[in-house]
């Protein structure tokens, strides 16, 4: 449908429409960067969106039981901030408006979380919005089946470009949803067939429709400029019993001379060309000026679901007194109330039994105990179940059969388990945990980055931590993932020793509220090191003094997970010398790294020689070996510096000189 | 078809398909550890490829152009094993498969690239065979339009199992191999319905041919045990004019108790289960015991490839003799005779117009040079041409109309493109480079890791590379990735401060032929640093002397890329205080790493103070800082310590204290 035909049939929906692509062009001139394309392209869409479907209410924006909107798209921005400012979300005023993309203004150039509300994951890498809208719509079912629809009863629209589906994480997205027949998913592609570098055409032939359809989804279509089409087939996909992808035919940088290209998937900042737009859209008012008939119609817009919101609170209030705190607690994301005790009990119940135990296997022993006490956690893995050590026996599989069943099959699908896990925590009301190789981190990372940028409490269960996996090999050793893990901002990487540790380390993964954590566990079977019991969480500081020298401290020995009991060995081996020898496990250098000076001074006092064991590579734990400023000690480090190697755990920590020998050799070389 | 069928019918195929069976059950045996049900499925597909179709010969198993086969599933590495020892190639000695697994052996726990011949590339990460395929069957359209069928003329076949379909790269692979046409490349798919956490309908119900055919492939179908539907599907794959995927229906560990089961898909080890399996095939030999009628069946196709090798040996040496030195020159991954001088041309002009520019403009510059001396180069860019300036005018663009380009639009697939890189390498002949922006290194991770593991010289353009590119915010920015790619073992991290450390920079990752290079380039205009023209390389050191202290070295000052001419201004601003000051350009820390200890102590003396000035997390650089023992200097770092954010990239810098001012500061604290 075209301009003049628009506005002569539609012309209410027109003007409204035409608020966004104005406000639009507005903004990113004066940012004089951004992206213009995309909201001019679908500005019909999302006037209908949310005109006549999307649940919503910009007084209560968090509400829980809000269908959820996810701009895939993100470099769109400017699609979402006109949307809640011109619906009345009183963070998207119009100064921010003005401020696109300035320091400090909530409307940084792709949507954040947490900086505006409305906006319910950051998006711009693309792939990630799509994908985190599966992980939404997985924890809508599951509450939905746990709690009743009275509660938990709504949609999860996105809208997603060609950069998204063509984005591998899409497929396995995709692939997930269609497993579990996500009816409540409805994906919006904006088909304008433009990239960056030219037409869709120049790198894809691929037939969309036919792709969503081979797993399983509904597929509709529309002519995207077209409000009568667009509410048909949203009304058609919401109630199609799987998920639904809608292909909405547009036209980029609608009405501008850039119009159809990859120029107008940019910045649009021309006067002329704007000028020219505007005229072409019949807009006669100024810059970020919206005539009061507009703004009033949007403003009823914004309006319409204060009364769904108000019922919805009703029937919540209705619930028992205890359902709903516990409600609240769960979607407060507030740790089980049992879980302090329930970790406690797992700690005295390993130092009174202690036994040799990959620390996969002891994070299992902790889950057991902690999910039947924690029904918010929705566990999963990869593929490796068995390996991951995810599963307990209370869970049940979540499934089309079974929305109840708290443990997901992902399939081989690192990046998309990810992905769901980030829109499963966004959603709120569950906190999500899965598994796969640690190596395999590298498959995730994209959205790992985005648990650790948004704040959110996803847990990424890594086991198979080094080369201790043996056999398998270099492609599934991780000798770099605790150090790219480590550099990533707000992340906590927990490498314990032992059973006490884990459970250490996953009482505190599972009270974070605005921290991801890393659970780096163990193949091969370990020694205890925490031999007598204690309530304190002592991985709560990050590091702690294990084994405290004998005599005159000369060494320090620092290590974490698996080589914690070959810094023992050595430490007995140098004590046995003489040498008096402090161990230091360092089960999270964050949380050490949180910690004030005195506290690391007394763990980390200068002058004894420091030698770290893990196996990994150095780097990142230069600051713990040599002192932050420089000059406080002597160091070496024992652990990796090349790629692994095929072979059974023993031989590989022979050869790569990862032992207990080496250690003591290194701390008397310093001597 | 089932055991006894085949048996009756097909006796010649059982007995040799049987082979590969035992040896893998053997060999798995011996490990106490592997994969014994996808050989065991797979055994007839492969049988009957590697008799009727695949052309190779063990007597020069590096034949440029020998087809390509690709295990893409490669957990189950006994079946290429077995093909390669039965088949006659040396180093897959019977003793090999005894040692399947062991430290030292070339027989690893999944294939590696470098370890065995006829290993084309390394697998087991899932979906990455597969993608690299598409990158084999790239390359091969590439040379076969430049050199002539004559000389290049093969195919490339894939065995990939539901793990490499179900993850994301394997779609972006598909896309690719779609949109070119690689009629070349079959994928024959071992549709075995097992994963090894159950069924594969347990996480997945997509249509795997539909989806195949949705991306412009051309699907066929056969039982994957019956030789003669095999042989048949071949061949319609063959004559197919687009990529053809070939659905095997298999039984994995087809004849034991664990036929069709998840325990089929891990080792089969128990003594029982193995000698009831022999029986079931028949098979009444020992272990590792190949009767002398199979093997001398298998020697036979093992030979079968030698005339055509032949012919075509005779076809290159009719070639004159240039071309026959060119060609062997890509084949062995030799640098273009003229880069030192094209290198040294772009340097003499920057040193003579010294510009401002960034440095992603600056590698344009450079690729300008050195694209039309060295004609093996392949460029491309996921989707952001513009941006990473990969694209010069010689070019032209690779497409089913037109092979002979040299640039991939690789559209919106990071993780595919390195993928198909890693293949295009593998395969000889052409030297890849693509581009992204640095912070979705993350896509791309899983394929840049085995780039490094491989050994393998691609080259990744990662331009957009700090904060400095500003508005997009902290989605696009890197601060961690500097710090990822330097934790990997084997990787040039290349961050170049102006156009002549960039073509500095270029040379070296053009004249490597192990180790694969990450350009870290930035989006913002950066003043010349190098301002007197040398012929040398100064970057070949990893880190130089820029400039040097006036009078008594206090302060050294480190920097790489955009930040040295920040340390230039804090420098002149500490030497304006009496405060003597050297500044050193650090372009690449590994190669500084690698230099003798003199040099390092040269350029990095104790002593003097030190600051480091980068715009990423402080990871990576203590070893520089503080000295890689300890006590060797007092040291600030000045740089990120958290996501960046989104403004104007100026602003940035002050807000997050990278700044002259801020070094100079930290230094004299110091002091």
């Amino acid at each position: 449908m075209d301009i003049a035909s628009l506005r002569a049939q539609h012309p209410d929906h027109w003007k409204k429409a035409c608020a966004i692509r104005v406000l639009t062009l507005d903004a990113v001139a004066a940012a004089n960067s951004g992206h213009s394309g995309m909201p001019m392209g679908m500005a019909d869409v999302a006037t209908v969106l949310f005109e006549k479907h999307l649940n919503f209410d910009p007084t209560d924006p968090k509400w829980p039981n809000r269908d959820r909107f996810i701009l895939s798209a993100g470099h769109g921005s400017m699609l979402i901030y006109s949307l809640l400012h011109l619906t009345g979300y009183k963070q998207a005023s119009l100064e921010e408006l003005k401020n696109f993309r300035q320091w400090g203004a909530r409307t940084a150039g792709h949507p954040e979380f947490g900086h505006m509300e409305g906006v319910e994951t950051t998006t711009g890498p693309l792939g990630q919005g799509i994908s985190n809208a599966v992980g939404f719509a997985m924890a809508e079912e599951s509450l939905r089946a746990r709690w009743g629809a009275k509660v938990m009863d709504h949609y999860t629209y996105v809208i997603a470009g060609d950069g998204c589906l063509m984005e591998g994480v899409s497929q396995e997205a995709i692939g997930i949803a269609g497993k579990h027949q996500l009816s409540r998913l409805i994906v919006l592609w904006d088909d304008n067939g433009i990239t960056i570098d030219g037409k869709v055409e120049l790198s894809d032939v691929t037939d969309q429709k036919a792709r969503f359809a081979a797993s399983g989804w509904d597929v509709f279509e529309c002519d995207g400029h077209d409000p009568v089409e667009i509410d048909a087939a949203l009304d058609k996909a919401k109630r199609s019993p799987r998920p639904a992808m809608i292909a909405c035919k547009t036209h980029i940088a609608l009405g501008s001379s850039a119009q159809d290209t990859s120029k107008g998937h940019g910045a649009l900042t021309d006067k002329q060309l704007i000028a020219d737009t505007r005229a072409a859209y019949g807009w006669e008012h100024g810059p970020f000026e919206i005539p009061a008939d507009v703004k009033s119609a949007w403003e009823a817009i914004g309006a319409r679901g204060a009364a769904t919101r108000a019922a919805w609170a009703e029937r919540l209030a209705a619930l028992p007194q205890g359902k709903q705190a516990e409600f609240a607690r769960i979607f407060a994301g507030d740790p089980a109330p049992k879980l302090v005790s329930a970790i406690r009990g797992v700690k005295k119940a390993a130092v009174e039994t202690p036994k040799k135990m990959a620390t996969r296997s002891a994070s299992e022993v902790v889950l057991a105990a902690v999910n039947p006490i924690a029904q918010e956690t929705i566990g999963g893995s990869a593929d490796l179940t068995g390996s991951n050590n995810t599963k307990t026996a209370d869970l049940g599989v979540f499934d089309p059969t079974n929305r109840k069943g708290r443990y997901v099959y992902w399939g081989i699908r690192e990046h998309g388990m990810a992905a769901a896990m980030n829109g499963m925590a966004l959603h709120g009301g569950v906190r999500p945990y899965s598994g796969t190789f640690m190596a395999f981190t590298d498959y995730a990372r994209p959205s790992m980055r985005l648990s650790a940028l948004m704040g959110i409490p996803v847990v990424y269960v890594m086991t198979h931590d080094s080369i201790g996996l043996g056999e398998d090999g270099p492609t599934h050793q991780p000798v770099e993932h605790l150090a790219i893990s480590r550099a990533t901002p707000n992340t906590w990487v927990f490498r314990p020793a032992d059973l006490v540790e884990v459970a250490e380390a996953w009482e505190l993964a599972l009270s974070s509220k605005t921290t991801p954590s890393v659970m780096a566990l163990s193949r091969q079977g370990l020694a205890p090191v925490r031999t007598t019991h204690t309530n304190q969480n002592l991985s709560a500081r990050g590091a702690y003094v294990l084994a405290e020298a004998t005599g005159k401290r000369q060494v320090i020995l620092i290590a974490t997970g698996s080589e914690v009991e070959i810094a023992l060995q050595a430490r007995a081996a140098l004590e046995a010398e003489g040498i008096g020898t402090r161990v230091v496990s360092m089960p999270c250098m964050e949380l050490f790294a949180a910690q004030d000076e005195a506290y690391r001074k007394k763990v980390l006092p200068a002058g004894p020689v420091r030698v770290a064991v893990e196996a990994g590579v150095r780097q990142g734990w230069d600051r713990w070996l040599l002192g932050e400023r420089g000059k406080e000690a002597k160091a070496a480090f024992v652990g990796m510096s090349s790629f692994g190697a095929s072979a059974p755990a023993e031989r590989l920590y022979q050869e790569f000189g990862i032992t207990a020998d080496n250690a003591v050799a290194q701390a008397k070389a310093l001597l």
